[in-house]
């Protein structure tokens, strides 16, 4: 079979790769470190994207479009930004070509050199901040709560489909307030919404926590996150969540009457996830067979598959399948029946590798037995069940499955936090067990660096649960008030 | 009243700039020729793209999602296609900033040049078409039915919001198949999407035409089009569907071995609609007084607006309007209460500038009688309706507005198609009169361009449904075989 998938056991990172390729989830393409998005990929993250689309909505945020560019010059005037976001990015220098006058093709038109190079924006606080200086005058006009969906560029020097790309799809959400406290709030708020997101939709449990200094987002004062754990035992930033402080207000200078008539600098906040997700989605669940998604998310949670000899018995077939249809689509299911011309073990193959919750196989002689084969592509099992009310069993069999993935993930998640109170314990543990690593640090950024040199991990976050313990750094012994997690990450 | 809006009898182009930019929807962003969609704005997009995307859906149209950039060289593969495009574009021709050794913030890095530009897409048929090459084998994997939301840029000289910015957001179909009878088919039913959205959803009416070969898109081999008619007698085009022939898969050599196991050359099609549709709904329809939004894609379609003196008052419409509110959603209607505290003539003029297609105003007095004043938009008509089932009459009104608004567009446009039969009269149409001028056409680039540089008109294009008709082209006098639409445009 020409689709065939490396083990997860023998090449992890080889298995991710044929997932997203042989799955139909997207592609490399022609320009170095973009992806092509495939039909199948794309589905996906809509399913995704309108999940999340309603979860903004339903807490008040509206959608809006601000430019691709930014102006050199803006990158500059946040100093954290600048370090930042400056170095990878991808510059318009140039706004026409023409005819090579040798005639090789055409030419950038040396004539049409921009005044000021634009930057194909990495993220959006500062072009949205110099347009909230004209949005913002009052406290009356806040707060401003908006979420942009836009593709982004980075140029990344190692990239891989969906986990790093130079062009990625994301939401960032971009809020302005009047107090400090509100904008925590809200920072904490889309925080909870994409962990609310990643356990209940994606079935992919989260630890939510704070970054350390070296972590943070260029530009915040704090750096809320989700972090998630593969199947290798390493970590990934699912979502981040920033506190901005007023360093995007005084970098654009956006100040507001507030209600004692006085100046000040607006409150920010920024948030975001990307299509880094469907990488962690596919990481988080599937197997060596394939992709396996969550109902909830899953672009086609049921197909229905023909068994037959001849066209006698699948017209018997097909009819019965048109009831069925009818049936899952009243139940608000997402099915299809895949008639198409291919042996039945090769569909069973295809639909398995793309992930698909439930698949029913149906034959002539199931027909006259009213039942149908039906097969979970998590667990594998197979049952058979009645073909009358078989929509409301579908609908519950969907849900189960939604809430199995979501605890055996949970399971291998708990499994794989783990104390350490030495540097060998941990050392140990990074290379043996992987996973996230609890263990005290005396706060330094000299010391996290340090352990990163020496290990590849970094802390991957404080945890907002945290309990407060008296310990000694693992690496410096010197005194820390709370364990915090390490992981390698991706 | 800060928010006047220049009539339109004084000057027709800033009263449409009045409108998008005290109307919410858009406004000019610190980037040349780049706007900032403002919620409203984009909020109006959401729905016509939700619209739009479920039609595609609905005719087997799958979404997917292709890169930014495009190779420089890319776009010379196809002769027509780069002179079309090359031209006037954004060209990223770096891929790193550094701090300035000078101290001035940071300037680009000369040793991160980039060995081949990119462009930053102005259409994507070349990369697409390039990806489609390892999509496409045989005629099994035809056709090929995949559209793109996206952003895309063109470098323009003079823009205007929404009508001609440098960058906008769009759709485009790419779709391959077999046959060049299927490529026409798909071309022609993509132009019926179009006509169906702009007039059963936009409320205006178009023509539905194929362009003149000088008006063609740059590759096609017919670009199909609807054109509709603005109130100042100006044309536009509101969309485009290209029948490509086999140009770009033989530039692409993307090939496959047909039913007859021969190696052919893959038909093509394009399509795409952008947000320009927003500017022609803007001046379709509205007034001197905001915008006219046609109900089913308007964002918010009631909005209620309390009358009342003093809390008790207030109170006791609150209770009522909470359950009209339930009324109304429940129907399937977006509706807001708006008990914010500004006068309610400041909301009344709001509301209008802003398009809502109706309003209800509410005042103890009125819920002792048990009715409420409604207030259509476009007509400005009001009634007195009974608040017991008022959900109903809405629905049933909202329908009627949606239908007049329609009509009184489609008056206008069938009172401006005029038709002229010699230059003189051709040219009195268009100075006087204005709209589409049915003329007689010799046929040749050279007479319509000639007629473009003395009277500024274009061939809009050959409708579809024209009678053969013989007569003399207008300004040679060489024979013709049908009129063809000429304005000017947009």
């Amino acid at each position: 079979m020409s689709k065939e998938i490396t083990a997860r056991a023998a090449d992890y990172s080889q298995w991710y790769n044929d997932l997203v390729i042989k799955g139909g989830l997207a592609d490399y393409s022609a320009v170095r470190g973009c992806m092509v998005i495939k039909p199948y990929g794309f589905a996906l993250w809509e399913k995704m994207r309108d999940v999340l689309d309603a979860m903004f909505k339903e807490t008040g945020h509206q959608n809006a479009y601000f430019p691709l560019f930014i102006p050199k010059s803006f990158l500059s005037r946040e100093a954290d930004h600048v370090e930042g976001f400056a170095k990878e990015c991808a510059v318009v220098t140039h706004y026409r070509l023409k005819n090579d006058p040798a005639g090789g093709g055409v030419v950038v038109d040396p004539e049409a050199k921009l005044e000021e190079e634009l930057i194909v924006r990495p993220t959006s606080e500062t072009i949205i901040w110099n347009t909230y200086k004209t949005w913002i005058q009052s406290y009356r006009d806040l707060p401003v709560l908006v979420n942009q969906w836009a593709n982004v560029v980075r140029w990344e020097m190692r990239t891989r489909l969906f986990l790093r790309t130079a062009e990625f799809l994301w939401q960032e959400g971009h809020t302005a307030h009047a107090t400090m406290e509100e904008a925590v709030a809200e920072a904490r708020q889309m925080l909870d919404v994409y962990a609310d997101f990643a356990e209940n939709y994606m079935a992919m449990p989260v630890i939510k926590g704070v970054k350390s200094p070296s972590e943070r987002f260029a530009g915040a004062i704090d750096t809320y996150c989700i972090e998630a754990l593969m199947q290798d035992g390493k970590a990934l930033q699912a979502g981040t969540s920033h506190f901005l402080g007023q360093n995007f207000a005084k970098a654009f200078d956006v100040q507001f009457l507030n209600r004692e008539n006085k100046l000040d600098y607006v409150w920010a906040t920024s948030w975001g996830v990307s299509t880094r997700l469907i990488g962690a989605l596919v990481m988080a669940h599937s197997d060596d067979d394939g992709l396996v998604l969550p109902p909830r998310i899953a672009p086609l949670q049921v197909v229905i598959i023909p068994i037959h000899k001849g066209g006698e018995q699948k017209k018997q077939i097909d009819e019965r399948v048109e009831d069925i249809l009818q049936q899952l689509k009243k139940a608000g299911i997402r099915a299809k029946y895949d008639d198409s011309e291919s042996r039945p073990g090769w569909k069973f193959a295809e639909h398995e590798m793309k992930g698909v919750p439930v698949r029913i196989a149906i034959g002539a002689r199931d027909i006259e037995a009213g039942v149908a084969e039906v097969a979970r592509r998590d667990t594998r099992e197979k049952m058979h069940l009645p073909l009358d009310n078989l929509a409301e069993k579908i609908s519950g069999l969907l849900e189960d499955i939604q809430q199995d993935i979501y605890h055996k993930a949970k399971s291998y998640r708990d499994a794989h936090i783990t104390p350490a109170n030495d540097f060998n314990e941990f050392c140990e543990l990074l290379d043996h067990k992987g996973g996230f690593i609890s263990a005290h640090w005396d706060g330094t950024p000299e010391t996290e660096e340090k352990i990163k040199e020496m290990t590849k991990a970094t802390i991957r976050c404080i945890p907002l649960d945290a309990e407060k313990e008296e310990g000694k750094c693992i690496l410096t012994g010197k005194p820390s008030t709370q364990r915090v997690l390490f992981a390698r990450a991706y």
